[in-house]
């Protein structure tokens, strides 16, 4: 199987990763934070080691701002349903975010009369701080924007416009599930308040992981309410972090997992893994250029996307593409809208949705030579 | 080691568990539900298979009545705050509940105007059904109960409650944290609407695992909005179940390693657990009844709890018995409020909390000997 799907989960894993989890299992699966005894404090004591990685990792204020959920969509739930909003504030956000974000924001609409901005990219795929600075009104209280797009992989520049910001106060949520682990995240340099990441995908860590970072304290209500080891005799959540925002037993094993997924990437270093995924990238756009059947998104300049690219096929329906690159090359794409409808609405490709190819640390330029190679097979036999 | 803290967190786990975990992430940590491709179908195929093993296990109406979250806190929290309560409206649960449900109470008091009554149990340790009876109201719309108190131990009588509900419309919420995989539990049969479980505790699966199961449709609305796979151009959730409850990647090896979990507890009988886990807490209660100092708290008729005892030791502050149990004897317990405040204020033992044994299917008789001989010890050394 070649695995071009690292978008939606990153595959292989470090081995590092399986076997600390099997590890967290079989010799500490107690209680974090739930005990004194010593096994509970083991488990303790590596999700605190986990929880300090991040905060290093993205340059996060302290451990404490990191905080634990089972994936990056509930991380952002709590950042956007968990704000304290009124009635006719205003949020911007792009047209190419996730239904992990278009959802919430829809429900604001709806529930709370908040007004959304939905921003497009200009003719070259990019989004442009000017554009943003536009849209900007007194009741302006956030700005929602996926570091990268999960269909044209195109960066959104968030230097710049933190840059542009550091008078106002709104509040920038960045749902990293693109770009952690593939590009240099710093909160504090990159203007970020509110971070969401995914631990399967580019941290290289297992499902079931994801976390919120809070760069400051931005009075978010906790969405889920519970447990939270210590401050028990309180009828509300306390007011101690993480433990405000994390109710109930946290996943060890995954988070031990994510952890090891991490210091794979420190190892390797991430400038390393950026470089290697782009030269892939790279290599696969020049490769199908040359088949004119195939037609790719995003923009031209590489450095300003991640190692993402949606492209279709003339007269082949991108569900039909994939199954073929699927059943008969055993090469693993994505054929869809991506969970992003919007994006598709704006590229014009909702009816057929595109088919996306996404490169790993781990991938080869043997493998996107296959991957090419395959799509010309294909095209000449089923379109020439 | 000897673990003792099964009521927090089950210790050891099968060894299929862990094996379980590490095979979901070395060979097919592809994203489930969200591409069509071999890695992706594995992927899916597990987590379908844990669905259909997991209505079975609890006789839920379908596999896709269970819906799966991180922990059985968030899955209380979907079944509590998602329901479509109006203010005024009332609901009864106990003072025994854990936080993951008392929390989310508190927040519909304070935001909502719902009424809540806090029953307590008689002079036996055990909740009445009459007393349940007799505080419904016209405006009662939900019954929070724990199945188990995870303090005395105590099981609620669900079957003979749901038989004088059958004809009102008043949904039934279980926390199942301290009963799911050491009590038989049928949903049709035990008159229960949505159960929710902990996939760490007596499941046998890894932390990180949780599940909700709706038994018919409660018009619940979804606390977490966003990627469902399927249904990508709808604005909202999906009407379509589980993905209406699901937003985001699913924790694919965590809802193996609980698929394996509840395999090994089929294979072993929850009948032999249930009787071996009661024979080990009698053994415990029998041998330190001779020891004057100790209290032990809970019912006396041993087939009304579970296998959790808390006790406290005349001037002995728990937690300092606790330290002791780890640190000399390598024992392991839980001193503390058990996030269960209100039942330490009605056992008026708030100020220092108590120490509590629980037991799991692979505790021994000669364990359980070691414990009681510790306690015996420790109250020698330091009271006597």
């Amino acid at each position: 199987m070649l695995y071009f799907d690292h978008a939606a989960s990153s595959f292989p894993k470090p081995a590092q990763v399986g076997e600390a989890m099997k590890q967290a299992v079989d010799e500490f699966a107690a209680n974090p934070g739930r005990g004194g005894h010593a096994l509970s404090q083991k488990a303790g004591s590596i999700v605190k080691q986990a929880r300090i990685e991040i905060a290093q990792f993205f340059e996060a204020p302290h451990a404490n701002h990191v905080w634990f959920y089972q994936n990056a969509t509930m991380a952002l739930n709590q950042a956007i349903l968990g704000f304290p909003f009124s009635s006719g504030d205003h949020i911007i956000t792009t047209a190419y975010e996730h239904n992990s974000v278009l959802r919430p924001l829809h429900r604001l609409q709806q529930e709370m009369n908040v007004q959304v901005t939905y921003l497009t990219p200009d003719d070259s795929e990019l989004f442009q701080v000017e554009d943003v600075l536009e849209q900007i009104t007194d009741q302006t209280k956030m700005i929602v924007i996926s570091h990268a797009s999960n269909v044209t992989g195109a960066i959104f520049p968030l230097k710049e416009l933190g840059q542009q910001l550091k008078d106002r106060s709104i509040t920038v949520v960045v749902d990293a599930s693109q770009t952690a682990g593939k590009v240099d995240i710093q909160m504090e340099r990159d203007h970020i308040d509110l971070l969401a990441v995914a631990g399967h995908k580019g941290l290289l860590g297992p499902q079931g992981t994801g976390a919120l970072i809070s760069y400051s304290d931005y009075d978010l209500k906790p969405l889920i309410l519970g447990g939270t080891g210590a401050y028990s005799e309180l009828e509300t959540q306390p007011p101690n972090w993480p433990e405000r925002y994390e109710s109930g037993t946290l996943n060890t094993p995954g988070i031990a997992g994510l952890l090891a997924g991490i210091q794979a990437i420190k190892e390797r270093g991430i400038q390393t893994i950026q470089s290697h995924e782009e030269a892939l990238m790279q290599m696969f756009l020049e490769g199908v250029s040359t088949i004119e059947a195939v037609t790719c998104f995003g923009p031209t300049d590489l450095q300003k996307r991640v190692a993402v690219v949606s492209f279709h096929v003339k007269h082949l329906a991108s569900h039909e593409l994939a199954m073929i690159l699927d059943n008969h090359y055993q090469i693993a794409v994505r054929a869809g809208l991506h969970c992003s409808p919007k994006t598709h609405h704006h590229l014009q490709t909702a009816d057929e949705g595109l088919v996306r190819v996404s490169f790993g640390p781990y991938n080869t330029v043997e493998e996107v030579q296959q991957l090419i190679d395959a799509i010309s097979d294909i095209v000449e036999a089923f379109i020439e």
